[in-house]
């Protein structure tokens, strides 16, 4: 299965009236911030959900369904309440209450399944066959990744056009997207740098093996990049194309997340700091003259972790 | 004294390797945001900063001085490190530590002197006779106006012209530099909503009154906004272009800071967020199709604040 530039174009055109073309800022020459953390919902996640709900046409009275406790849940459920669909997230027991709220708030029926995700993604699974609902996957299903393509797409038009774009991997659907969308898979767009924590190697060991395996994950990033094995798409995609697998420590991953704020006054969580981390520990070091864009891609933080 | 097209656009090449060009983010469909609390120190005021230091030439070695315990004060000492100048930065004995911290951090030579802004500005005045360094005001000398109208002007460029331009006044040199710089005060721009805390009504009471007065000020936004007469070029410009004078109450910007976090991930000061208060309070309501550009344009904040 793979993702092809067209289905990021009619992704575009599909999702165009739904999700923000989030602005991008060049903080010095030739070094662009692509802002998806100003996304709805908080990150690039609804550009994904709303490319497959909207895909699927016609939907069930039971609607859609995701199993996430972080920012693919909230993109489902913000989805699914711009389109006035019904939404069922599934999330395990231990997930905070902060979040259940924060869904519960998008009208969504959260149900706190099991002891970890894996769990509540199986009892998700079960929940859609009996209903008929809509499942959107987080990172591996093509009309999510055409989605998260779409970021690649601006991305090329709203710089004119880069070498390389930095970006964060967690199950691999947005770097896989990015790359199709920016032109790369098809073998004319800029290298990409595929971004994960140290403590979260799901590409880099796919990569190392030949294939997709299970990982164990931990630290910071874990949240939101710590899926524990990369999606067949994206291993489809990034292991054919122009991408660079960069690690970077926890370390250059906070370290990176506070200068986004206090020297650009953005807000990230830690995930949507990593690929900037790249840059910022020299993991990932430009060439002379090099433009390079970074997608900044997730908010859902406390800013008060920030003071 | 009043400040020209071909001013701003002076003010733009010189200034334009040393400042952001802050992005658009359109919100929802004719609403922009201009996002200058992205700007270098966090706000507007490094645009005057660098005009007035640049447009000066060789300065002396005492360098350049200012009166002011916020974002002027940040911005002059930002302008000056990055220049390589001296600054000598004037702030009343009340100002906070960290606010003294922070000019401290860029270099700034800080004198804490007098009860009150006033009494610190004239020590300010006193030291620059006496050293020769240059004066950057807050907001009543051309090269600071002409300076914060590249706002204006980048805001044209980059939403392609819109109806009408939302921006917060206090001593009125930002909100008659965009006035300038969108081609209003020429006769041709959009319509000027200048937006001012009910408890900081400068531009209101110079406009009723005929010419500027003082004004008792207080509330959230009165550490920005807080000038306590409008400048005499903001009076000149602001008074004869298509501006209309609205007021917002403290709840309002309350309320707007907080929708601008929750909803769309910016940080804000309260004065960042009081042009957003406009529309978001309905004291400024747009009619139908009617394409809106708000700034946003301060984040020196402590982000626990939004927590
Ligand atoms: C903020 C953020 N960045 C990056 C990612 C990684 O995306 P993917 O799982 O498609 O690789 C996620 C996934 O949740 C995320 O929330
Ligand atoms: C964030 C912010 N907004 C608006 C203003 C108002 O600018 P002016 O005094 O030029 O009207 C200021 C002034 O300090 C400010 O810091």
């Amino acid at each position: 299965m793979t993702v092809t530039y067209d289905d990021v174009k009619t992704a575009a055109e599909r999702i165009g009236g739904h999700v923000l073309r989030t602005p991008v800022l060049e903080i010095s020459p030739g070094l662009f911030l692509k802002l998806e953390q100003l996304q709805h919902s908080g990150s690039f996640k609804v550009r994904g959900a709303f490319n497959r709900i909207l895909a699927a046409g016609e939907l069930p009275p039971s609607g859609v369904i995701a199993a996430s406790g972080g920012n693919h849940g909230l993109a489902v459920a913000y989805a699914a309440k711009a389109l006035g669909v019904r939404a069922e997230i599934f999330v395990p027991e231990v997930s905070s209450p902060v979040k259940v709220a924060g869904l519960r708030a998008l009208g969504a029926e959260v149900n706190q399944v099991g002891a970890i995700y894996a769990e509540a993604a199986e009892a998700a699974g079960k929940r859609a066959a009996e209903t008929g609902a809509l499942q959107v996957h987080a990172y591996d299903q093509p009309e999510v990744v055409a989605g998260q393509g779409t970021t690649g797409l601006e991305l090329m038009a709203q710089t004119g056009g880069v070498d390389t774009v930095v970006v964060a991997v967690g199950g691999g659907g947005f770097a896989a997207g990015v790359t199709v969308g920016a032109g790369t898979a098809g073998g004319s767009g800029p290298r990409i740098v595929a971004v994960e924590p140290l403590l979260c190697p799901t590409l880099h060991e796919a990569l190392r093996a030949g294939h997709p395996v299970p990982v164990e994950v931990s630290g910071v990033g874990a949240d939101a990049l710590g899926a524990s094995r990369l999606g067949g798409i994206a291993y489809d995609v990034l292991s054919r194309a122009d991408v660079q697998s960069v690690l970077v420590s926890d370390d250059a991953i906070v370290a990176a997340r506070r200068a986004l704020w206090s020297e650009h006054r953005m807000v990230t969580e830690h995930a949507g700091a990593a690929a900037y981390a790249a840059l910022l520990s020299g993991a990932y070091v430009p060439a002379d003259g090099e433009r390079v864009a970074v997608v900044v891609c997730g908010s859902n933080t406390d800013p008060a972790t920030l003071a």
